[in-house]
């Protein structure tokens, strides 16, 4: 028997208000079950109670309302000319929430969204919460038919689809019409100037005329528990295909707060959008930026010069970044760079950057926080800690303890470095692999309609990421690379990021990435994608002599290939994709 | 049927560690009950569980196991030349949680605590609940009579005490004996130089001895539910006698973060403990440090010395302080005084304070944020958020402003100013008084063993603080009086607080408290209790002549007493034994 969720003496007492239920809080040890909890006496504590005055399901819809209070008239978000303050924002995410309703959204219903970091995504990150649904924040880069398998199988009632992506779900919406009776409702997110009448249909709707029929007295359907979702982050395919990963509001709630925490944002924080919203909802810093009262600074796009401009005129105090992007911004051209008004927090994750990327970025006046996590972690689940002595270490030992993705942030419970076999822990000699695992609030439900995936990446209570890593003396965590990606070569494990750390210390080198070969005689031999900068020019044997002066000679490629790298819309190599043209290769001995 | 906890399709599978719980989470909107919640049809997600890997109860416990991890060789806390780190911190919490146990204490039961802010009292704050024990931190200032009531009355099981304050718990133990069958165990804080052997009996223990008597290897027992008690606070008694307050484990993790918030803390903070560990503990900052992985700074006494000193030596960052300290801190002697090597952030609750104090400690370089809360909300609730814009008013204007209450803080749901009888939100026009009510999970779970006064103070859905205020435009709350110190002349309801903030501008006035005085004519007349500043010499008639000039006249005090204020530990004035002392007076007409 389970007490863990029991309260033996429910009683509802005369109710004032909806959400008024008294319950006599028994608070005990639990009995033996399962043969590993220590037998123990019941005690009660009396007098103790749960209602509305002392519990409230735990929902970043919370963020909003308070800040539509405390920070009423400060800026909430800014889009070009677009300007909105948080009692505004409050005021037109109810309005939509209302209009949602009308529309005949109910509780737990999937509203689903095409859009890049307009402030329609930020909304409807409120809006679609407070009419009780769940939000699936569809990658922007995905193409009609995919669009249409995500769309099916999270029963999305209404996609909400930004201008310049109407043909791509268009195309969807005709895939499915041809399967399901009833595809979902259409909105279009327009620009001023940008709406063509002529491209909505009879049943298609326009964001700003809908939210105009909303009612801002609506009354918020909060969560009825704080596990219910709030939202579904389809994964974005670097190994397979998208899983629909699901977000409770509980976990919603506190992982906004460990990852503002980590950000190190002050209060009222200027933060400027370049990590998608719809990835893992922008790692929940939608919600997180609500909860410091802070402005948003949207971007439809990202540039060095966007991102420069931003920082100089809205006087940006933090940022997220993929580090891509980071690679966007210290190799742009001079004249897109303006000097920062002071240091610019930027943390950066998604995937293992090369240490040099942070050289580069302080160079500027950048002040970044290397965090690591996955869309199963809610985005940010563990960080590179800074810890004050490492100031005085010169500024290449600096970036190589960086590189590393640390310890768990403040919402997680455990991160650990575990050997799937025997279920224990690494020791912490930086040496032995083995596979990042995190416990804790702030690990996803489950995967949408698929308990069996769900179940493998939950196996011995532990939430598997997939990625090969070491514990370092002081307990910091370092990814070696992702399990389906390490080359194995004559029975040798090669970490593909450590080759790939070497090839991006090349001055010449401006992206790379390193997958397996097939080979007859090595099993696998490890294959160099590299694109190269501007005005450089290089040959593959320069490349793998590079590589050969700088590590055991097993790990340097055997193989380069000068190309631009396919990636995400999230800024990650797509290696599945490379792995392809290297087993299309063939083998090289 | 209530479907709020219930889970439906509870399953278990194979465990792995003690804490897997599998369950297929369905997530429903509640079908029709009480009449007030609309039907609606229920809808599942397949394919999410709830289990050890995304599942723990909040509690600040979680927070010592990370920054043992993350922060392990930082200080933890200095006490003179005593000094800890994180790590060595989290070792001697498990040894004394582990001898904790050896002595008998099991699951809920009650460990109660007799010191000042030493560091015994900080490591008991997670020691007692790794035991899986509820703490019951005694005000330091009780008799041995009322603190026999209240061992008994929390049915504590041990009692450490600080030796200092042995007489006084000596003499409670005698009382007890004489009708309680085991009397709490005692355990002696020693200090270096202290420990007089001749004072412990034959059944004492000494807190060091008993600490080395335990195993860093202990099995923490966690809280089987998050609404488990962490703590009992005795309420310190302004006006009645104290209640129970049961804290959650819970509440106290969601309350430690708002309040770190509130403080503005950054990274690694140096916290300055001058608020008691016994007072609400700590405002929850007992636990909030180590989520930050900061340093506690410990003061055994508070005195202005004291304060710059310890500022000076470890860079405090951050300090909390009731406005008594306060105006210790600016009343000082320049001798007392050093400059403050930075700014230094103060928070500051407990009493409304006047707006003056504001102002002159500004004048010493502190950054004041004005804060307000009870026992029942574990501390904190709201604080004046501070607008930037204010920072160009005037400094006299600046003050008025900061000594509103001001708004929720980011763990309490709501705090709004409500007439009791028609339970409506008050106008917001800085007139109309209501009562301020609190909602969220940052309240109390109840009064222990008082059901009658639980529900009483939770009447309407809300919690009710006794404290009456207005609300300006801008939404900020302002406390006018507490409901069972307004004074009503005439029948004219005046506020004792507003009067208090006139005598207090006095540059005369160290201290001064407004209370009732029986009147046969008027009902009451105020009647003002006044401490002046050493050197200063003045009659009562000098004190009325000057409130009348700046209060309507009837508002003026119609007596003034000069002595010095009866006080609780914590810095509030006990106005009920003023009260008494008035009423001894007679009528005046």
């Amino acid at each position: 028997m389970n007490n863990f969720f029991k309260f033996p003496f429910v009683r509802f007492l005369p109710s004032f208000n909806r959400f008024q239920k008294h319950i006599t809080q028994t608070y005990c040890g639990l009995s033996r079950f399962g043969g590993d909890f220590e037998p123990e006496s019941w005690k009660s504590m009396e007098g103790l109670v749960r209602c509305s005055a002392n519990y409230a399901p735990l929902t970043p819809i919370s963020f909003l309302e308070r800040s539509a209070k405390v920070y009423r008239d400060r800026t909430s978000l800014v889009y070009g000319s677009q300007k909105y303050t948080w009692s505004q924002t409050r005021q037109r995410c109810l309005k939509l929430a209302s209009a949602l309703t009308q529309l005949g959204i109910s509780r737990g219903d999937v509203v689903a969204t095409l859009a890049p970091n307009v402030p329609a995504i930020y909304e409807l990150h409120f809006a679609v919460p407070m009419a009780g649904a769940v939000l699936c924040t569809l990658n922007s880069r995905h193409d009609s038919s995919m669009l249409s398998v995500l769309l099916q199988h999270s029963e999305a009632k209404i996609i909400f689809v930004d201008y310049q992506l109407l043909p791509i779900a268009r195309g969807a919406l005709d895939l499915l019409v041809k399967t399901q009776e009833k595809p979902p409702i259409l909105i279009l997110i327009a620009e001023s100037g940008s709406l063509s009448h002529t491209s909505l249909d009879a049943n298609d709707y326009e964001y700003e005329s809908l939210l105009e029929t909303g009612d801002s007295r609506f009354e918020i359907r909060r969560p009825v528990n704080e596990w219910d979702p709030i939202s579904v982050n389809y994964t974005s395919g670097t190994t397979s295909r998208p899983k629909g990963v699901v977000y409770s509001h509980r976990g919603a709630y506190l992982n906004s707060l460990a990852t503002v925490f980590l950000h190190g944002m002050g209060k009222m924080p200027v933060y400027l959008w370049t990590v998608p919203m719809f990835h893992c909802n922008g790692w929940c810093l939608s919600w997180g930026v609500a909860a410091m009262g802070g402005t948003n600074v949207c971007l439809r796009s990202v540039s060095a010069a966007g991102i420069f401009e931003s920082i100089a005129s809205h006087n940006v105090t933090n940022m997220g970044a993929a580090p891509t992007v980071l690679n966007t911004i210290v190799n742009s051209p001079v004249s897109d760079q303006k000097p920062l008004p002071h240091k610019v927090a930027v943390a950066t994750g998604g995937s293992p950057p090369p240490p040099q990327i942070f050289s580069k970025m302080e160079e500027l006046g950048f002040d970044v926080t290397h965090l690591y996590g996955l869309t199963e972690s809610y985005g940010p689940g563990t960080y590179c800690a800074w810890q004050p002595e490492w100031n005085s270490l010169p500024l290449e030992e600096r970036s190589r303890i960086k590189s590393r993705q640390g310890m768990q942030h403040l919402g997680l419970e455990e991160a650990d470095v575990i050997d799937s076999v025997t279920m224990k822990s690494v020791p912490v000699d930086g040496k032995t692999v083995g596979e990042i695992m995190f416990r804790g609030n702030t690990v996803m439900s489950g995967y949408l309609k698929d308990l069996k995936a769900t179940e493998e990446a939950f196996r011995g209570g532990w939430f598997h990421t997939g990625d090969l890593a070491v514990k370092h003396p002081d307990g910091y965590i370092e990814v070696k690379d992702r399990l389906k990606d390490i080359v194995i070569s004559g029975g040798e494990n090669i970490s593909t990021v450590e080759v790939e750390t070497v090839l991006f210390s090349h001055p010449a080198v401006l992206e790379a990435a390193v997958v397996a070969r097939p080979d007859n005689h090595w099993g696998q031999t490890p294959c160099a994608f590299v694109k190269l900068k501007d005005g450089f020019n290089l040959d593959a044997q320069e490349i793998i002599k590079f590589c050969r002066d700088r590590l055991p000679h097993y790990m340097a490629p055997k193989t380069v290939i000068f190309e631009d790298l396919p990636k995400t819309s999230t800024g990650k190599v797509q290696k599945f994709l490379l792995r392809e043209k290297a087993k299309a290769l063939g083998s090289l001995s």
